[in-house]
Order: C-alpha cells, then sequence, then structure tokens
C-alpha cells in the first residue's frame, strides 16, 4: 500500500510539472540540457563509484560478462552521455510547431500544433545512459518522465537520475519533471503502469518479456520497441556484387543491433551462383549459416536451420538462409516470421521492388539498400527513443517529433453551430 | 475453449485479409462502399425485421427509453448510413500518399507513406449504425476489422454485418476483411483484446465502464474515446454578447453530444453583468443550472452544485456554473475536473486567449467560438470514427488519416552503413 501511494504521489507530480513544462520556452530547456551535461562531467567520480558498486553486485550474482558490460560505465562512457546531452540541446524544438492548418468558410481558423504527449513512463533494463539519453529527449520534447531502471543497475541510475533532475531544476525547469523509481520492487511497475489518470504513455526498453508483460498489464497506451528480425531478398534479377556487399553489411558490420539481417532469402533462379561466393565471404568473418534443405543441397555441410531459427533475433553472427522460389514466397516468408521492423529487396527490376516494399508489413522497407540505415539519426530525425515495431503513433525509428502529440487551436470571432 | 479457438481464427483470417486489402485499389474500395450502400437498400425490410427483435428484446428486459431510441432502427436511419457509406466512398484514399520526403546525403531517398494500421477491433455498444459506418471507414482505409457490438444489438448488427460483408466481397475486397462477432458472450471481448498477434488497434466506443474495462485488459494498443466534460470560460474582457450565443449554442442547440458545453466558468469581474441575462436565457430553453456559492448568490434559488458536478457528463440540458478570479483559476479547474475534449475562452484579449489555449490541455481549445465544432466534418477531415481524448496516435476527431499508420520506403542503390 505504501508502494502504491507513492507511486501515485510521483504520477501526479510528474503531471503537475508536465503542465508547466509544457511551456516552458526552447531556451530554457537547452540552457537545462547544458546544465545536465555539465553535472555529469561534475560528478563523474561519484558516479562511477556507484556503477562499481552495481558491478560487483552482477559478479557476485554470477551475470554473464555480456550483461556486466552493458550495465559497466567507464569515462567514455559517460562522455558519450554528455555528448548526447549536448546534441538534443542543438536540435529543434517539436512543440508549438504548426503541422497543418485550414480555414472553414465559416471562418474558423483551425491549426493543428504540436504538443508534448504530457507524462512518458519509460520502463529500461540494464545500460544506464537509457537514463540519461530519454530523460534528454523526454525534456526537450517538453514531457515529464518516470524513469524505471533495472535492478542490476539501480546504484548507477539512481545517481545519474538525481545528478541530471537536480541540474534541471536548478536551470529553471519544473519540479517533478524528472522522477526516478529507486525501489527495485518489481511490484512498482505494476503500480506504474496503472496510472492511467497521470501517466500519458508507456515505453518499454528490454527483452520481449519485460514487453509482453507491460502489454498485458498496463491500462495506459504503450509504445513498444520490439526485437528486429531484419531480412535481405536476393532477387533473381539482382546485381549479385551489390547484394553482396549489402548482405555483407547487414550482417556483419555490427551484428548486435535490431536492424542488423537475421535471414537471408535467395531465389532459387540465383541461388547457386550467388550463395557458394557469399557463404566464402561469410566464413571469412566468422558468421554461422543455418540454412534451410535447398540452401543446405548447395552449401555442403552447414548446419541446418530448425523452424525457431526463422523467428530468431540472433544478435551475433549467425544466419538463416532460405531459398525461395517466387518474391511472393519471401514476402510471405517475412510477413509470417518478421517482426516488422527492417527488411530489404536487391533486385534490378524496379516494379518488383515497389511490390515487395507495399506487401512487406515492415517499419522500413529498402530497394538496394542495407538494412543497416534504419536509426533515427541516419533518417534525418536526430538522437532516437527507439525503433518502434508496431503501427500504432509512431512506426520506426522514434525522435522528438514522435514523443509529441497535437491540439487543434481553433480562432473564431463569434461562431456557433447550425 | 472453443470461443477462443473461434476468435483466434476469425483475428487471423482478418490478418490474412488485411495484407491483401492494403493493397487493393482506391477504384475497388469505393466500388465496394457503394455495393454495401445498395445491400443495405436491398435487405432494408430483413434489416428492420430483425431490428424488431432486438427492441422488442429490449422492451421485455425494462431498458429505458432512451436507450430503445438508440437501438431503433427507421426508414430514415437505414437511409442515413447508406448515404454514409456513399459519402464515404467519395472521399480521397489516404492509402500511399506520401507524407514526407527526404534525400540523404548518401543518396538514399526516404519516402515515409501511409498505410492501413491492418486489423481494427471495434468493441461498441448500442447503436446499429456504427456497425455500417465502422466497416466504411476501416474498408476505405485499408483496414480489415472485427466488429463486437452490444448484445442488446446483436440482431440488426449481424444482419447489417452479413450484409454488407457479402456486397464487399463481391465487389472484390478479400474474405475475411469485414468480421462481425455474432456471440453476445462477454467472454468474446477479453479473448477479442488479446489477439496481439493479428489485431493492430482497439476501438472502444461506448461509456466510461467499458472503456475502462477494455484498456484494463488489453495487450493491444487502444484508441479510447471517452467522454467529453467541454468548458465555456467567459473572461472579464469578453463580448458579453457574444458570450451569450456561444454559451446557449453549446448547450441547447445539442444537449446529448460531446462536445457540448457540461461547465460555465465566468469571471468574477462580469459575473454580475452577464449571468442573471444568460440565465434568463437558459431558463427559456429548460437548462437547469447548478452552481458553486458565488453563483448561488448571484443567482437565488438554483441548485448547488457538488464536487461529482464538476467531472460530470451530463448529456442533458443541465449546467454547471463556477465563478472564478482568474484565467489561471480556469485553466487549473479545466485540466483537474475536464476530460481534455473541448473547451473555449470567450474574450476580447488576444494575449490571454493564447495563454489559455496554450495551458488548457485538451484535444481542440477555441477562442470565441463554440465548443460544438469539434467534429470530422465541421473540422475538414470528412466522416469521423470518433472523437480520441487520448494523446496517442491521435487526438480529437480521427477521421481516414487518423486510422492510417505509416512506413517508411527507403530507395537506394546499394548503400551500406560505415
Amino acid at each position: 500500500m505504501e508502494l502504491k501511494e507513492e507511486i501515485i504521489r510521483r504520477a501526479a507530480a510528474a503531471k503537475r510539472a508536465a503542465y508547466a513544462l509544457a511551456n516552458v520556452s526552447t531556451e530554457t530547456k537547452n540552457k537545462a540540457l547544458l546544465a545536465m551535461a555539465e553535472s555529469l562531467q561534475a560528478n563523474k567520480d561519484d558516479i562511477l563509484f556507484k556503477n562499481e558498486i552495481d558491478v560487483e553486485a552482477a559478479k557476485e550474482a554470477g551475470l554473464s560478462a555480456a550483461l556486466i558490460d552493458r550495465l559497466l560505465l567507464t569515462e567514455s562512457r559517460i562522455a558519450a552521455m554528455i555528448k548526447g546531452l549536448q546534441e538534443i540541446a542543438g536540435l529543434k524544438d517539436p512543440v508549438g510547431e504548426v503541422i497543418s492548418s485550414t480555414e472553414r468558410q465559416n471562418g474558423l481558423k483551425i491549426n493543428k500544433v504540436r504538443v508534448p504527449l504530457g507524462v512518458i513512463g519509460i520502463i529500461y533494463e540494464s545500460r544506464p545512459n537509457v537514463t540519461v539519453d530519454t530523460a534528454g529527449l523526454c525534456l526537450k520534447s517538453g514531457n515529464a518522465v518516470i524513469l524505471r531502471g533495472g535492478s542490476e543497475a539501480v546504484n548507477s541510475n539512481h545517481i545519474l537520475a538525481k545528478t541530471i533532475a537536480a541540474a534541471a531544476y536548478t536551470a529553471g525547469i519544473p519540479e517533478g519533471a524528472i522522477q526516478f523509481i529507486e525501489t527495485t520492487d518489481r511490484q512498482a511497475v505494476l503500480e506504474i503502469v496503472k496510472q492511467d489518470k497521470f501517466i500519458d504513455v508507456i515505453i518499454p526498453r528490454g527483452g520481449e518479456e519485460l514487453i509482453q508483460f507491460i502489454k498485458e498489464h498496463s491500462s495506459i497506451p504503450v509504445i513498444s520497441h520490439g526485437k528486429g528480425v531484419c531480412h535481405t531478398y536476393v532477387d533473381v534479377e539482382a546485381d549479385l556484387k551489390m547484394a553482396e556487399e549489402i548482405c555483407f553489411n547487414a550482417k556483419v558490420q555490427r551484428a548486435g543491433v535490431c536492424n542488423a539481417m537475421e535471414t537471408l532469402l535467395v531465389h532459387n533462379g540465383v541461388a547457386m551462383d550467388f550463395l557458394p561466393q557469399m557463404a566464402a565471404r561469410f566464413a571469412g568473418a566468422k558468421v554461422e549459416l543455418r540454412g534451410d534443405e535447398k540452401t543446405l543441397a548447395i552449401l555442403k555441410g552447414i548446419k541446418a536451420a530448425t523452424e525457431e531459427d526463422w523467428s530468431e533475433e540472433y544478435l551475433d553472427l549467425i544466419l538463416s538462409v532460405k531459398i525461395v522460389e517466387t518474391v511472393e514466397e519471401a514476402e510471405a516468408h517475412i510477413n509470417k516470421y518478421g517482426s516488422h521492423h527492417s527488411e530489404t529487396i536487391v533486385t534490378n527490376n524496379k516494379k518488383r521492388a515497389e511490390e515487395f516494399m507495399r506487401a512487406v508489413d515492415s517499419a522500413a522497407v529498402y530497394w538496394n539498400a542495407s538494412t543497416r540505415f534504419t536509426d533515427g539519426g541516419e533518417f534525418g530525425l536526430g538522437a532516437e527513443i527507439g525503433i518502434s515495431t508496431q503501427k500504432m503513433h509512431a512506426r520506426g525509428p522514434m525522435g522528438l517529433n514522435e514523443l509529441c502529440s497535437y491540439k487543434y487551436m481553433v480562432y473564431g470571432n463569434g461562431q456557433v453551430r447550425k
């Protein structure tokens, strides 16, 4: 009961802050972002000390090396957070922009104006930089934020949040605009996602299990950033040299990210020409291949793909490979097993490319380019809070505009409805 | 278990239909809408007969006259549905529109293109015309729809859905694009809102209780159309004659709708001049007034407003009245007790009007006009599926564009990420 009251108290305070923050000037918000950056620099030693406590506890608890690395803060990782905040200060303020405007026959002038969402709840796992990055993006877009990080990183997250919240407040941001829930009690998540009176949107950032848990329990709208099971389809009319470069880049350039390729689909008309050379290139980068039956007939000795492989997000140097008879088979495979994130077709046939891009139900669909470009920066949106794999509100990379709603401002001179 | 399997089967079929429907031509969709209209005309007698069964059952069950009237179909109400479908056929197809386009330094051309949401679940109460209106809007925007109406109207809804679905299929719309769940078992709603694998958005249309139930149980994003507790604020610098016309229109022109005024806020500097004359005008229209203490001192003999009155959506000729000291007090009252729907300020002071419009957290904010204009048609969006009172995805009147998502279509010539 005490926990519930505490969450309600915090959520209500965030709502009050959000009303004030919606009308804070761009200048004050930018000043606050730079002050937050400076405060991280000034408190660097304390931050590293608190992070050590988390890292030691993680080692004692036997967490994997990969998880401990995600948790770890270093001088250069703190410098990256500082740079991130400075970059957000340099982005265009989305709040107040007139998105569209119309004048009706009765003389009413209707402006559709961008406004903040209000209060955003971020529920995230592991990486402590999320605390700083998301708080910065929410502040610039005029939103109050309630942060709930993973228990492994609680000491790191707590000091990061405390540091930047204090700096923001001193710079003129309303009290309560950046809140961190420091309890590690999992019940807190359940209480947060029920505060639909105060919180406008929940953004979970983490594994599938966390996202599914929140979708099931939240009475607040959720924007989920799901996994990326991205595909490259090499068409019968592909430029095979281009296909090789795109596939290699999509798999190898950075394997542990959501826009990396996890499944390669190849038209049977070019499989014999394409696959052996491609496989040799992948072998050089130590990529493990897992093929369907037809692929195994061409690439002897590779592992067979199981049914589970087709929907697996490896985030690693592993690739499933399947030979298809038609572009329609590729499209159907992607829509069935994919995660609606990013897919590309390599072909010289424009009509087929456009048909593929229409038929595939993903946030980003490419013709003759690597899926690795699905990213707020690469799309010209500036810093991103994540990549949405759902269709409501925002799809694909979410920048500052996507952290906003809108309102209709209607100007009259006495109009009444007939 | 059987019910669950049936819902999953239907939802999966809707998803398959949605993939095909997303690429159906505007011409075919319009042909289908006109065929649906014709089929309602051709089956009018059957529809009226089935509606009589619902109306008789409602009378036997002792439903109120108002609820029975909502349920009732007449020749003219069927004609209105037919006209509605014809009008939707005349609206611009939102699918495929390039919302924005950018070319990056590396030569990638990125188009943000409007696409359907996919499968929309509509869960609604009472009025059978919702079956036809929403199916028409979903079809035009390229979405498959799963309809679940209230049990009182099940016979009427069933025949309406069956009639238009058959006409749409014959006109070339993929099978399964319009589905009606005919069981009156409430468990069906619970099963529908868990099909996040197949259904992209849930739109509840009905009372607060239904909406809250769905928000709590749905693992699918919900767009809620909440109640309308709309306010008019008469400022100290208002043109009192204009204020009187706006207030009268907002309360009386049609009292039973969500954009009608429910609370009148008056600045104490003009209350003595304004309220007696306004009250006399309202008395002529049989509007019951309920005032705060200060209002009671001016308007002797009216009822006192209770704390509950301030957040009540009367949908009737009742109005709560409060005197405020400042525009800030009006703003705070609206943000606390309102439903974030539509509010207006009457004033000659432009600066104060803009400050009010910024501070009030509602879908539509007006200066010197009646709140009754919050409507898809009046805003120039064409027919509407409802008015959203939440901030995510769509806010205010929702037309065809708001029933869509978007995807990024990226055109390259071999680009890979460095």
